[in-house]
């Protein structure tokens, strides 16, 4: 490890994605150097910290901030901490790797940024998507001018399996917690921002998610500022596998971005050739994304740039799932200026 | 030919479509036989009866009707004649094969399946894709239960290219014109009445579109009667050929039709793989259920069956149509209640 | 139909073959009249003859043969009568077409075709698979230029299942009678010729076809006068249906002619993803390509230009063939002038 | 790092591929500790020990033979240097990886294998793509009787490119440096031995091979014990990227281990679909393999059973190259045991 240029970094919250960037940043990241992990549940992080030799460890992620060996954090924590370290941390000097969502509410994330601001430290956001090998190729044809004009936007994404229902009651609801990467992606791919909404939703997977108020399969189609349509729909559960397409219509072509299949292996029998499904799920698909984001992350710090996924990357998308659990509500399209103006009257 | 069972038929209407259906009857179905065929414009008429040696040519279809020996019509005349030539054929006691769109007012479909139903003549509707063979073995797997509940369908239709603007003006607008085979399309594979619409829509290809006040792109959802959420895009411009795709979600699994390819060759090059575009258009991709849609209508006359396309078939489609227009005018979801009350009011 | 110019036709031989080549003229090709067929069997040929309303029946094709309004044959008798027929037709002035091979005996091959030189009319050979709309595309490409100088050939050619023991056993062999249709690709795709080949043959498949003395599954090496390389794989069974496949290397990237699919639905299950096996045998997979090959000869004939399968187009893959007989036979590799030597000696 | 229960290791010989091994154990396999590392070029050895904070560097492996932390060797030398190492290494009680081949001299392998085989130490050989993901998932749906019986074999292996003249030359020749990957391949897909080969070849890509006695282009044909029958075709030029295909043809069905792709991305333009090209080489295509490889020899030291590839699978494939060779310098087909008795005769 050429330690002399590598970033101090503390993971805060080490949870199953918390453990997976302590992995990735000690097996496949040298420029990152892991110094301390903090966790409000001590038990837990004793394991943690002797599996991957972790020097420091802590319950108490302030005590971290003061060390002035590290220097960024990885914000894993439960959503409801995330502005909280965000600031605490943007406050103590630290660049801040944090999870989606910054928060729920719009007036604590805009409060948020403003000390992001301020500080001048560096903030980015949890959307790993946007460093998948498939997505970003696609991204890149797009620059290259490859399909002229952008016209439709078709995303797909549908998890294997429902989480538990007690995820569910705490998530936030489908928009939020699911769809809010979709949000995110259609801003990537579309670099336009979405001015318009209209969520339909149904409950046909599990009928508890129903019952603690959420549904589990749903269709948003978006208008974008540049003109183009949206369409995306998530489910709760393909059985086949996690599914995550993007495909973009434009005026001189289209571009598919489709699942990536687990080996190439075809098998024919009498009446059929079968394939391999896609990855089991997104620790499978975007394994590699998640390192890469991290790597960006440090190489941001090391290169002062501005990060990949901004802060003002992770707030848009939770105006967009505010706007389209609005418009399952009322039932009507909602226009994001809605959402907007709804916070400044409140 | 085995000319004793076979079904006279008269082709009226001898423009692009009618001449597809005098090709296939003279070439592909020896069930029936083409005895005289009619069109308004005598010049056109000599020359395909010349071609396709049929006895009998006349400017005036009802001419045809009082004739024993054709028991059926196909209709292929334009639009606005289409209830008309129903109603005096059904009259006349002529079994119906009738292109899309029965008409695009709502009462005037109605007034004309009721005479259709009091002479009990046979009327099948013209919407051929769902003869494909590709969305008909989709259809074959869901009534085989092959992926369970359906939670998800989505359909894409984009054409090659748009047509001219002086058929654009008379086309009565991309829902009517274009979107309703697929609104077809949805209720063949679901099965399941769509319950509300809600349309968005763009012009993007063309501005010219947009000045005699239709649009090019579109993005409908639907919601189903038996829950399910439905999708479809359309545009009418896929600079890579006609793109005509059906993708069902169930519970158990996800049924994907694909666009059939020119040739199977594929040619791998320093930096791609690279592979056939699918087939032009309608006439190429429909090509073979252009001649069993007929199949099927004469094998319905032949063995005293209800049609494959009935004439609530035709009707469904031109009210989902009207919702999805009143929708777009209105900018909100509208229900398929409210276009048929509409019609009881006015 | 347009009297006039059509090719007066006669079919020679109403087994499977012919009925197909005669239901293909009277439905597909207009340029074409069959007036009349022939067949030693009287049983079957009078429900042919009724089915397609065909004026002429005879068991004597020799009869026909003195008739001024037939222009052509189209020979599909057994292959022991082909040679025959031919020199017949030839004298009597008709043009031939004719199902591979012309003879298993190479002499008599050599007389036929001086006969048919001499009579100067024109003989083509049934090999279809040219005419098939993938191996064309494939031709196309490399005339073209796309893939440069010629490396290396692979053809995979599998039956669904073996024929009966009885068809076998008169067959000539497995390099005769499936091979050869692989060895007229060869020539097909590569525009050179084998002068080398090594045959390695097994009984994998049904011992049966081993005590006749023929063996089932067969790999042929074979060396081309350009310098390229070209690989063979035959099997009498590929369970999941006929496989046709051609690849071929170039020194500026590669083509592939994959298996045409039933349908493009694709079935996503819990741990696979399946797809349609490729159609189930040659009258399935070639059933263009037999239309095509007779619209092709008809075509040679109203415009008086050298057909696309020649006579010597029928000779070389029987030499071939022979060649990996010997090889197979003698457990080396075979030069292809040793079998025109071998002719010449004898 | 879990120091207590890994194995201590030294890479000997650190040009591309050891410095490949020397990466991976550091970066990917926590079970191995990398203690040391020899190259007899001291240059180049500097820069690796310090850019992966190796402890000890030597340029001569004989002294680190002689430390008790370290139980095991990765040799990545020189082909000629192998045999010597193994040897070496054996009666210093190390467990053995060592990159293909032994050697080119079947006599010295033998020599080499039987101290092995005293020593008691485990050799595996690293044919790493037994390792890839697709070949793996291929052999276990042989392993689960997924095709039944085998009867045929197709291997497709080409470079992107050829390697420089100088390689060529030290090389032995195509045959033992590039498809004794393929003769591995064969024996661990069939699980059956190599019985006769016939081997056909030509210059084709580059004069300057064939003036330094070698081909850039073979088709090798290869009979089994198993009565099954094989097929490999190896190119020195696949411009459109490296090609690593295997395919085998069983009594109940085919199983087809295609190539990976980069990315999912396919772009539909105007006349075609365009798809990613297969990773560039091996090092790109077999990433995981190698370090799977590693991961695999390391487990057999820890759980003490024998190596997924032993000595005696290293040897195989020279037999098989050696009569590949001979085939094609005697231009017949020859037997694996005409290889053995000439050793045993010289």
């Amino acid at each position: 490890m050429e330690g002399k240029n590598s970033v101090g970094v503390a993971v805060i919250g080490t949870g199953r994605i918390g453990q997976l960037h302590i992995e990735n940043i000690t097996s496949f990241i040298p420029e990152a150097e892991l110094m301390a992990i903090a966790d409000v549940n001590p038990s837990s992080i004793e394991h943690v910290a002797k599996k991957f030799a972790i020097p420091t460890v802590s319950t108490d992620y302030l005590q971290l901030l003061d060390r002035s060996d590290i220097e960024a954090v990885v914000v894993c924590s439960s959503t409801d901490t995330h502005a909280q370290i965000i600031q605490d941390s943007a406050q103590a000097g630290k660049h801040i790797f944090c999870e989606k969502p910054i928060d729920l509410d719009l007036e604590r994330i805009d409060q948020t940024l403003k000390i992001v601001d301020i500080t001048g430290v560096k903030l980015q956001i949890g959307f790993q998507r946007r460093f998948d090998v498939n997505f970003r190729h696609l991204k890149d044809l797009l620059l290259k001018d490859q399909v002229g004009q952008l016209h439709l936007l078709r995303i797909t994404s549908r998890d294997p399996a429902p989480p538990p229902i007690d995820y569910i009651k705490l998530s936030g609801g489908i928009f939020l917690d699911m769809m809010i990467h979709d949000f995110d992606m259609a801003r990537f791919i579309t670099e336009s921002e979405v001015v318009k909404v209209y969520a339909s939703g149904a409950v046909l997977v599990d009928p508890n998610i129903g019952s603690v108020g959420d549904i589990d399969t749903a269709v948003v189609t978006l208008e974008f500022a540049n003109g183009a349509i949206g369409s995306i729909d998530n489910s709760r559960q393909a059985v086949y596998g996690y599914d995550q397409r993007v495909e973009v219509l434009g005026s001189n072509g289209m571009l598919q971005a489709e699942n990536d299949q687990k080996h190439t292996v075809a098998i024919s029998k009498t009446d059929k050739i079968q394939r391999s499904s896609p990855p089991f799920f997104f620790l499978e698909r975007y394994r590699m994304a998640y390192v890469d984001e991290i790597k960006s992350f440090i190489d941001s710090i090391q290169n002062d740039r501005i990060p990949l996924v901004t802060g003002e990357d992770g707030r848009a998308p939770v105006v967009i799932g505010l706007a389209a659990q609005h418009s399952l509500t009322e039932k009507r399209p909602v226009y994001l200026t809605e959402i907007e103006n709804m916070k400044s009257v409140s």
